[in-house]
């Protein structure tokens, strides 16, 4: 069958080690339906910076252009850590890549596993039965919008948000359709009471859905509301729809639901590009332990089959590998504190159950 | 003794109701402590633009001006909502009040109460000893940055968020005396990986701690971190300092911790005024009903007495008697569903108390 070409942007911290075993189970999915994955490296982040004193070098971004998915690790290094006027930071990779890739779409699905509702910080009653997705705009809104910086008598600093119709309108497209898929309800979360910006959000989603997805429920909420309701009623969700910076906050606080960050896969999508990782950071203090979680890698490349290459059942699959893992107590210590597995014998089990 | 003059705006929804069983309470303490409290009522939100046009009127101005001390209810009505466009909104009163009154530091304390632990969706474990305290900045940032607006085309919307040095130290001033009686810790909350004026935050908060407060612990959080560490120990926070935009956010999402708004009071002071309200809003649906929780309102009386009149003893006697009403199982439907007491019973039986 045609050649998949995957980039492989471990990063860094425990990235290296988790994209490993995502491989791993990649290459098993590859043998069995007999796909054939190719798999080029690239540095991105603290260690892209070390090699080439930029967090998003021009080879990664050529690489990434002429790939058909990209696997990506963790970025982030203690060492660019609260030195907020560091003139290099592996974030600033992380932003020009989503911008140079248009990435628009992040996209953050968050379940409640029965093998660890004892994990989560909610009680069950309240988390059982989440399933729902939040899409996050990922490169408009204050993250991006000029002037940006600090006055020239340096007393005060300024950001701008900046969003346009036709910025809206391609994630709110997404939303509807994933909706369609799933539970058929899109909320939006905004804060039209104060911003010009999320009023914005609020007529040009009102229309669409009007004019395209009539047969969608949508709702609207208030951010600050919505901070409540996901930790309040988190299974009232289905679909999340957000600008930047409030998609930021809330996907980070959505993650806790299920019990452990380490579960919890992404992906940010564009028109032509399409990347997958884990939502988890670089944690640091693990790296080479062995001791990382490589499942919410391993979901990412369960959702870059599906997304990128339309390998449905593929991806269910290793989704109900990790299931089987869980249920048995195949997991590392985040998730199994008296009995836990390594990173790899959890690839290795994944990849073996596939 | 000297005249207290307290400004009383109701405004909407069961807002006259909890002020009612507030203003109760405080009559108590001035009986008791033989202190002249005088109570004027002044228009806000939608009861104002019912009377006036005006969400906030040059004669509630002039009254909150003339005050030593505001007592707020709620505002809001369900014929201002999902309407973005309306052109006058009982929100724009409650921002230019804000901002006409110079409240620059909205402070709110979230506390786990005991007899409620049941009701959180938190676990116990997770949210015993909960005992924090937020300090949002609610005059500045991009609630009211210009240019905010509409494009000329009608294709693009934005938004601007800036601050000031001295905007920044002021509430900072504040956070840090508070921590200082508190458990001597403040958390800086911002996103300084990708905001220039988050950056301004760290500078000029490091610079204030370094200089003034170095005997305080200061760490920092970016706000994602920020909403996941809220629900998964919020026990390790004492002062969370913040901006405008992830305030609102953050103290709604730490609302839910304790298990009812109901409970939650707050405070917005500035250097010459000073306004006191529950956290929740205006509750239209139980609007006449007796059945809203008055609670949070008499908290922030207490909070009043404290923070404007210096009546430290006063004021834990009213959270003292709030205290024995909840164990004593004395509360709203919202608390106790099996037995509920009415929203006059529940002040009825605090004043008592006192
Ligand atoms: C590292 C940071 C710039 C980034 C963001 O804010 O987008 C991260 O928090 C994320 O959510 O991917
Ligand atoms: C009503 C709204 C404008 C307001 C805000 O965002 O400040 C409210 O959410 C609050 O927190 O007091």
């Amino acid at each position: 069958s045609e050649t998949k070409k995957i980039a492989v942007l471990a990063g860094d911290g425990i990235g290296p080690e988790v994209c490993d075993e995502a491989i791993k189970v990649l290459k098993a999915v590859g043998k069995i339906w007999g796909h054939n994955f190719q798999f080029s490296k690239g540095f991105v982040g603290a260690a892209a910076i070390g090699e080439t004193g930029d967090p998003y070098p021009v080879e990664t971004h050529s690489l990434c252009l002429n790939s058909d998915a990209i696997l990506f690790g963790a970025i982030g290094d203690p060492k660019y850590d609260n030195d907020p006027n560091a003139k290099v930071r592996p974030e600033q990779g992380l932003l020009r890549m989503r911008k140079a890739l248009g990435l628009y779409a992040n996209i953050r699905p968050v379940t409640a596993y029965e093998a660890l509702l004892d994990s989560s910080p909610l009680k069950h009653e309240r988390i059982a039965g989440t399933d729902l997705v939040i899409f996050r705009e990922l490169t408009g809104g204050i993250y991006f919008g000029k002037p940006s910086g600090r006055s020239e008598n340096d007393l005060e600093a300024f950001d701008a948000s900046l969003y346009s119709r036709q910025e809206i309108r391609r994630i709110a497209i997404k939303a509807f359709e994933a909706a369609r898929k799933r539970k058929n309800k899109v909320t939006l979360v905004d804060k039209a009471n104060v911003l010009a910006t999320s009023r914005l959000w609020r007529d040009e989603v009102k229309d669409l859905h009007q004019r395209e997805y009539a047969d969608v429920e949508l709702d609207y909420l208030f951010v600050d509301n919505a901070a409540m309701q996901l930790i309040l009623n988190p299974s009232s969700f289905d679909v999340l729809l957000t600008e930047n910076m409030f998609g930021d906050i809330l996907s980070d606080e959505a993650s806790v639901i299920g019990g452990s960050l380490g579960l919890l896969p992404s992906a940010s999508v564009g028109d032509s590009s399409a990347l997958y990782e884990p939502v988890h950071g670089s944690y640091p203090q693990a790296k080479g332990k062995n001791i990382a979680n490589p499942i919410a890698t391993i979901l990412s490349a369960a959702m870059m089959l599906e997304t990128s290459f339309d390998m449905v059942e593929e991806a269910s699959l290793i989704r109900q590998a990790v299931q089987d893992s869980l249920n048995e107590g195949v997991g590392t210590e985040d998730l199994f504190k008296s009995n836990p597995s390594t990173t790899n014998e959890v690839g290795d089990y994944i990849a073996g159950k596939i």
